[in-house]
C-alpha cells in the first residue's frame, strides 16, 4: 500500500490528507454501531487520514458524537476535525442560517458533542443571503480570535460570495475562509470546474470535496442498476439521480481504464478529482473498514494526460 | 390561532418574533406573583414569542430576576433575551449612563439577574451626551468581544446619534448598534416616522418598539375613561397624558375598524405598527395570560392600503 | 457640610470625586495600623469621595495592601481604583518601566495585592523613553481589552508624550490615555499651567493632580519652621524645598484669604486646584479622619475672579 | 567578578542579559542530570544571566521540561523565557512548521512542559515559505493576544522575510516580530554582517545569536584537533566544518589578544559578538558550572578598534 500523501489546504499552512474521512450519510445512519465507526476512525487514522470532515446536522449530531467519542482517543494535533453549520438542527427559528447567534450557539454544541476543544476548520455550511456579509464573515472571525476554530471555510458558496468574504476579511484584517467545500465528481463537474476552481485556485482558497464518488455511482456497484437497501436509496435528493442509463454506461466504460492502471474505478474517481492541484482533499464515506483500505490506496495515483483525456471522452 | 411571525431585526441574521414579551411596568410592579410569571413567560414561548425585553431598571433588577428565572428552564438556544442599561440603578454616580464603567459592569450584573451567560441584544438605554460616542461604542464592541451579548443596539436615540454609532462602528471596523427601541404607537407616531424610521430603514437599523398599546389606551380600556387601580395611574410619566377626549373619540372610531376585520383593537393597534417593513418586533407587557393569548393573534394580520388610510383619517 | 461634587476624568464617561484619597507617603508609612486605615477610608467612602488612588511602588505594595483590604467591604462599582506602574519594584532589571513584560506582569500583582478584579485607571507612572510608543500604547490597550482596567492614563508625561500616546491611539483603534496625573500646586503651577492644560484640556485628557497641598506646606503647619517628626522630614525630593522663608510667608498671605472665605488654608488650596475647569480631581493623602473630613468640604467652594486674582498676586 | 550588563532587545522594552544560557545541545544531550541542568540554571540565575532560551525540538521536549523544573523556582517577572516553534517534533505532518495550527498548539505544548503561564518570546524557529506571510504573522500575533507570549521573534529567517514580518505587523496594527535569533560567531559572520544586521538594527528589531563559541571551536579547546567524546563529534551538521587547520590557525592567533587583555579566548568571543550594539545577547550553552561562570564575564567586556582591527585581520 503506498502511503498517503498530503496537501496544504489551499495556500494556508494546514496539511490535509488527499482523502479525508467523513461522517455524512454514514454514521448514525447506515452504521449505528459505534465499535464498527471505531474501527472505520482507527484504520482511517492507521491509514494515513487526518482529516475528518463532520457536521451538526450528519444525523442530527449523532455523527459527530459518534465519530467524535474514537477521535478522542487520539492525538489531538494530529488531527484536522471539521464541523459545520447552517443546517436546521431544530425547528426553531434561529437554530438555522449563518446568524452570529447561530454561527457561535452552534459550534459550541458541535464542540461538546465531538468532545473536542477546537475545530480545525468552521465550515458555512452554506450561503446565507439573508444574513449580511459583514456579519457572517465577523462571527466566523470570532469563532478563530476565541480559539474555538483554527480556520474558517465555506461550503457550497457561490464562486462571489467566497469572493465577497474573502476580500471583506482581507481589507477589515479579519480571519477570512481558507477553503471552501463543493460537491465534485466525475459525474458532477461542471460548477466546480467552471465557476468555482478558475476564483479559488488563484486566491489560494482550497477545495475539499464532498461525494467525489458520485453517492457510490462511480465504484461501479450500480452497473447492473439499483439494488434494493442501498445507501443510495436512501437520499433521494443527491443520489438518485444519478443512476441514469447514460450514468451507467459512463462507469462501465471508466472499468478499462481503471484495469489497465491496476487500480479500482473507486480509486481512479478519487484520482480524478485530486488531479487538480486546485483541490486539496476528496471526502469519502464508509460503511465498512475495507472500504477505508480501499479508497486510501488512491493518495498518490497520478493520471496522465492520455488518461485524463481518455476519461473526458467518457464523460461528455 | 395563526402561528407567530418572525422578521429579521434590521438586515441582521437575528430572527425576533413579531410580538415581543417585555418586563415594563409589570413583572416586580403589578406583577409580584412568580407563578404568574412563569405562566405568562410559559405562554408566551409556547406562542411563538421568542424575543423577551429586559432592562436592569425594570423594577430595579427584580424584573429581570422574576423572569431570567423561568427562561432558565427554556433551551436558551431559542430565547432572543435582550436587557438594557442607562437609568441609576442607585444613587452612586457611576451607577448610570453610558461610561464604559458603567456598561462593563452593568451587563455582569444584569447577566446575574437572568442567570443567563450572554444576552441577546444589549441596549444603550437612552443617549448619554455626557459620554463620547468613541468611548459608547467601544464600549458596546467589547460587550460583543467579549461574548457577554451577541448584538447590540440602541433605544430612544436621536436617529442623529445612531446614524453616528453606525458609522463610527463601520469606519473603525467595530461592532455597531443592529437595532434601535423607540415609542410606538397610534397614539405617537410622529418621531419614529419624521426621524427614526427614515434613517434606520435605508440603514438597516431595526426597530422593536415599546408601548405600541399606548399603555393600554388603544385597547379601548379607558374608553369611558381611567379605572381606579389600573396600570395607568401607577406611570403617570407615559400613561396619563394619552387619556384624552380626543384620544378616547380616537380609540373608539377605530373599534369599527377592528370588528371588520374580526380582531379586537389590541390586535389592530399591534398589527398597525408591524405594518411598517421597518418595525422587526412589537414589545407588550402582560399581567394575565390571556393578554399574551389575545395579543400574539396580532402576528401576520395584514391591514391592506385602505384600511390604513382609515385609520390616518381617525389619528389625525 | 457640603455634598462632594463629582466631574468627568477628561472627556470620559468616569465620574471621580472632586477630592480624591491617595495612598502615597501615607498607608504602610506613618499609617501603620490597619484600623486607622480602614477608619480614613471608610470616612472617605462615607464623604463622598469615590476615587481612590495608588500606586504599586508606594510602601512598596503595602500601601495597596492596606487600602485594599478596606476597598473590598465596598461595592465596586462605586468605586474607582487606580494603580500605577513605571518604579522599580526590586532590583531586577525588568521590574520597572512601561515594557510590555512590566505594565502586564505588574498590574496583575496590583490586582493580587488590592484584592479586586480589574482598576478603573491604570496609570504610567512616568514616561519611559527607553520603549517605543508604540509598544506602551499597545500594552496598555491590551490592559483594556483584557479586562483588566476600565481605561488607562500618565502620570507626569510631557505634554507632547501623551499628546503622542494620544493620537497613536486614535489612528490604531486602540484605547488611549483619558486622564493625566500631574503635580498642581500654589507652589508648584508652572508645568501643568504652562505646558499640560493647554493640551489637556482641548484633547479631552483629563487632570488628577497629586500634592495639591504641597507636601501639607499649603496647609500652615509649617508657618514657623518644619517641626521634629513631621511627614515631611521623610520625603526629602519633594518636601523639603517647599519649606523656604519665600513660601512660608506667602503661604501666611492666604490665611486672611482663607479667612474671609471662611474656609481653611487646606480648603483653599485644593479649591483652587478645582477652579480649573481642565483638572477632575485633587488627590489627598491623610493620615487622620479629620484630615478627611476638613479636606472634602473644599469640593463645590467656588473662586470667584477677584479671589483668584489676589491669590495670583501673592504667589508670584 | 563583573556585574552582568543587560541590553534592550531591539527597541523593545524588554532588557536581556548580555549573555543567555541556551538548553540547545546540552540538557537531555550531553547533561541528563536534574541535579546538574539545577545547577547550572541556578549559577546562570545568580550571575544575573535573565534570558533562557529553549526550543521545543531541543531533545524533543525534555530540554525544556529540564530547565522548565528549576525556572519554576524563581521568581517568573525576574525572568525572560523564550522558546521556538518549526522542526518536526513527531513524523506527523502538521507537527511541523508555522501554520496556525502548529503554532498555537505548539505553544500551549512548550507552556505545560515548561510549567509556565507565558512565554517572554516565541520565535519562529526558521522561516517557513509553505504558510503565507499573512497566516504566520496573525498566529503569532494571536500569541501575543492571548497572553501565551509577550514578544514574538524570528530564528534564521532571511532579512526580507522579517521586514516583510515587521511591516505587514505594522500595516496591520499587529503584534510584529521584535527579534531575530540568527547564528553568530567570528567564524560564522558574513551572513549576519552581510544581510542580517544591516535591515535589524535600522529596523530596531534586536538579535540574540547563537553559536557565538562556533560550537566551542573559539574556547581553543580543539587548538590539537578534536578529541574523542567532544559535544562536537555529536553535531555533525554545525559542529564539525569549524574545525579545519585554517580556523585551528585563527583560534591560536587570538590567543595572544585574550592575553593582553587579560581574559579567556570564550570571554574575547562573546564579547566579540556584543560589541556590536545591533546584537542584545548572546546564548551560551553549558555543562558545567565553570563554563557559566566563565562566561557571564565577558558581559561589559569592551573590545577597543584596534583590537576589533586585529581579531578581523586574524579572521580574514
Amino acid at each position: 500500500m503506498a502511503r498517503m500523501e498530503y496537501r496544504n489546504l489551499g495556500k494556508s499552512g494546514l496539511k490535509v490528507s488527499e482523502i479525508a474521512l467523513g461522517g455524512w450519510v454514514t454514521f448514525g445512519h447506515s452504521v449505528n454501531d459505534q465499535q464498527m465507526v471505531r474501527d472505520i476512525v482507527l484504520k482511517a487514522h492507521e491509514s494515513g487520514i487526518n482529516f475528518f470532515d463532520q457536521a451538526d446536522v450528519y444525523a442530527r449530531g449523532k455523527s459527530e458524537e459518534m465519530m467524535g467519542a474514537v477521535l478522542r482517543e487520539l492525538p489531538r494535533s494530529e488531527l484536522v476535525i471539521s464541523s459545520k453549520v447552517f443546517w436546521p438542527m431544530s425547528d426553531d427559528v434561529n437554530d438555522r442560517g449563518l446568524s452570529r447567534k447561530h454561527v457561535l450557539e452552534s459550534i459550541d454544541k458541535s464542540l461538546q458533542r465531538l468532545g473536542t476543544d477546537y475545530l480545525d476548520i468552521y465550515f458555512a455550511h452554506r450561503y446565507d443571503p439573508s444574513v449580511p456579509m459583514e456579519e457572517i464573515v465577523m462571527a466566523f472571525d470570532h469563532v478563530v480570535r476565541t480559539g474555538r476554530a483554527m480556520y474558517w471555510g465555506t461550503s457550497m458558496w457561490p464562486a462571489a460570495r467566497i469572493a465577497e468574504a474573502v476580500e471583506f476579511a482581507r481589507s477589515h484584517g479579519l480571519y477570512g475562509p481558507v477553503t471552501e467545500q463543493p460537491e465534485y465528481s466525475m459525474l458532477r463537474r461542471e460548477r466546480v470546474e467552471g465557476e468555482i476552481l478558475p476564483y479559488t485556485e488563484s486566491a489560494g482558497v482550497g477545495l475539499v470535496v464532498w461525494s467525489p464518488l458520485a453517492m457510490g455511482m462511480l465504484t461501479g456497484k450500480y452497473d447492473e442498476g439499483m439494488p434494493e437497501g442501498s445507501r443510495l436509496t436512501d437520499n433521494e435528493n443527491w443520489g438518485k439521480n444519478f443512476v441514469t442509463e447514460e450514468n451507467r454506461a459512463r462507469v462501465k466504460a471508466l472499468k478499462p481504464i481503471a484495469d489497465e492502471l491496476g487500480i479500482t474505478r473507486s480509486q481512479l474517481a478519487l484520482a480524478w478529482a485530486l488531479r487538480q492541484s486546485g483541490v486539496s482533499s476528496v471526502i469519502m464515506g464508509a460503511t465498512k473498514v475495507q472500504q477505508v483500505e480501499d479508497n486510501v490506496a488512491a493518495s498518490g495515483v497520478k493520471l496522465d494526460a492520455e488518461v485524463v483525456s481518455r476519461i473526458d471522452e467518457i464523460l461528455k
